[in-house]
């Protein structure tokens, strides 16, 4: 995360950087924004060409208790403060998170680390849902071996307060908290956009062609409130993570300044430490190919993160997911102690190529004892994958 | 290392495998191979399809001291444990090694990991040779402050004994030491296979197509004795290394028994660890680039292992080769405490695909803190790269 204070936008860079005003309309046609301050007066300015890059909001469902003082989400850096601030005021001994994403589990990790007990809930009974299940499970096993609760199937009702604690009560579960986080998402800062007639996109975010210009010519966007390609199917997708938004950064701010500067898609490639785990995804994962329309085929493996004859090998379980019709790679993902998290870049970077499976398992990886088996265990899921193929 | 007893090939899989049978002779027109047997008996064997298997041997410098009983080499299983049983046997307190490639560095570790005093030598004074400069420094002070001597720009002229010990010499530089290893290369076996007029190539390997068929056609050859192509050149090389000889053998046990596959070849990948280092390298370095006609430019860059955020992080090295001329990623190199060893192999698939340094900079590598800062390693190199193309 980058830090800078708006002063320094202001006097060395001469940006006339207006904090506390929230834009509420863009008016296309008279090239204006408008809205109105923290102070509560209205506000106009016109523009040549505007950036769009509002971000996204956490999502926190309207129910009761929700605006509890001991319930919080997690988004900006001032969540975070906010977070830490009353954990470094207040006895807490225990915390729900509702949500298992990746925000959630990082969450998870950072609190189980400051010995608070940590119960997580979420309304799908499939934890990792986009995870190969016997791979999720053994997430969920390290994580309840943590002494986590992880209540998959529940849907949160409500938010109770009990004296100085809180009650998050589902239907067939009660589960008390000092503090409740809510971590189940989120969604595109996009209502304005969509106010002014610009082309909407997956869940809800702005529509930007490889330039990153919306459907108005002389209007951008980027960052997490931005759509993208998906590298795999072509098509349009919503995956708000640091470095599209960092890159669309980059690229909107040359076509802004009148250069032409096209970015690739994305390949979906997220990695997460839970404990002492690494899990990496990178693609499709099976249920997703089958939607898209691709013949989805998927092997899962177990290898090793070091060579049998070297000590200090831990499991390292491998998903791959290919396309039948066209012999092409699709995704993978990859769970284990070591080895998992740069490892799945190999992936990424032969679905930004199209790779087939075959040719994937042809590719030529580093070996040494240390560091993995003689055939990778991405080179040995490529060959099991093949044998189904 | 896959280790099995003669006698499951013999009785298990009807294999007739004949050891202590030295062939010395392919007769290519009579379809025969024929030599001498342990005991010292001729023997010859008819063949329909011949698979030259003959592997490397360690080169060992025909200079006065090298048959002396404590120098040993190391390449087989057996040389392994020859050295495992010295060193039980013999109190041992300090080493001299010859070369400084992978094995030679390798085994620096394990005898310093047994408190042996390791002094390493070889004639070049380039440490690493074929690592970017400042990275070869990075990896030398990483094993001097191990206490191990490293004298590069040294040619031994022979090895003397002294009472129990012996003693290496050169012309300005004398070492002693308990034992002596020779790791400076290995050399196909492939004399016979020159003897029977076969194409030869690149370092005496033999010469094979894609299918792994030399120049005669019932005759296959794979693993260390063989060629390559490389998959950035074109051309022929020879890297003899685990993998590559691995998945030769499967591919040359179906064509030989009359399937029709082909492998691609290789893009030089390599790894290995030394004390707290992983040092990894794929595709070409700047002076390979050049000798292979390519507008060569490099980048050297500097960044993280963690995101800067995130404790416990320390300093990967990356350097990037490109060819001016067509924008193509020719090779990198990482040095690093973590993050280099599996992070090589996005840059070797990239190698696969001929992508060029641009595509690949878009591509989509997975980021969490405790795996590397937000732009990866890799693209922070590509980036700094491209602005030189």
């Amino acid at each position: 995360m980058v830090v800078r204070k708006a002063e320094v936008f202001r006097e060395k860079q001469g940006i006339n950087l207006l904090t506390g005003h929230r834009v509420q309309r863009i008016d296309p046609d008279n090239q204006t924004v408008s809205g109105t301050t923290r102070e509560g007066k209205d506000f106009s300015a016109p523009y040549d060409r505007l950036l769009i890059a509002s971000g996204a909001s956490p999502i926190v469902p309207d129910l009761p208790g929700f605006d509890l003082p001991r319930v919080m989400a997690l988004k900006s850096l001032d969540d975070g403060r906010k977070i830490k601030n009353f954990l470094a005021d207040t006895p807490v001994k225990t915390v729900v998170i509702m949500g298992m994403g990746y925000i959630a589990l990082e969450m998870c990790e950072a609190l189980a680390a400051l010995g608070i007990t940590v119960d997580l809930v979420k309304p799908n009974p499939r934890f990792l849902p986009w995870l190969e299940s016997a791979m999720a499970q053994a997430v969920k096993d390290e994580i309840e071996s943590k002494g986590v609760g992880v209540h998959a199937g529940h849907r949160v009702e409500c938010i109770e307060k009990t004296g100085e604690g809180l009650r998050v009560v589902c239907p067939d579960l009660t589960l008390n908290a000092d503090m409740v986080l809510v971590g189940i998402g989120v969604t595109p800062n996009s209502h304005f956009a969509e106010s002014a007639g610009l082309n909407m996109s997956v869940k809800q975010s702005v529509a930007v062609d490889r330039r990153m210009q919306t459907s108005r010519e002389n209007i951008y966007a980027a960052g997490d409130c931005a759509d993208a390609y998906h590298v795999v199917t072509g098509k349009k997708t919503w995956i708000p993570l640091a470095l599209r938004a960092n890159r669309a950064g980059w690229a909107v701010a040359d076509n802004l300044s009148g250069k032409n500067v096209e970015i690739d898609g994305v390949a979906g490639s997220a990695v997460f430490k839970i404990f002492d785990l690494e899990v990496a995804r990178t693609g499709l994962n099976v249920a997703e190919a089958i939607e898209f329309g691709f013949e989805a085929v998927e092997m899962m493996i177990t290898s090793a993160s070091r060579a049998h004859t070297y000590p200090g090998g831990s499991k390292l379980l491998v998903n791959m997911i290919a396309d039948k019709a066209s012999g092409r790679l699709l995704g993978a993902q990859m769970v284990g102690r070591e080895g998992a998290a740069q490892r799945i870049n190999a992936a990424a970077v032969a679905l930004h190529n199209q790779m087939t499976v075959e040719h994937f398992s042809q590719t030529d990886l580093a070996y040494a004892p240390p560091f993995g088996p003689t055939w990778d265990p991405l080179l040995i899921a490529a060959n099991q994958l093949l044998k189904k193929m």
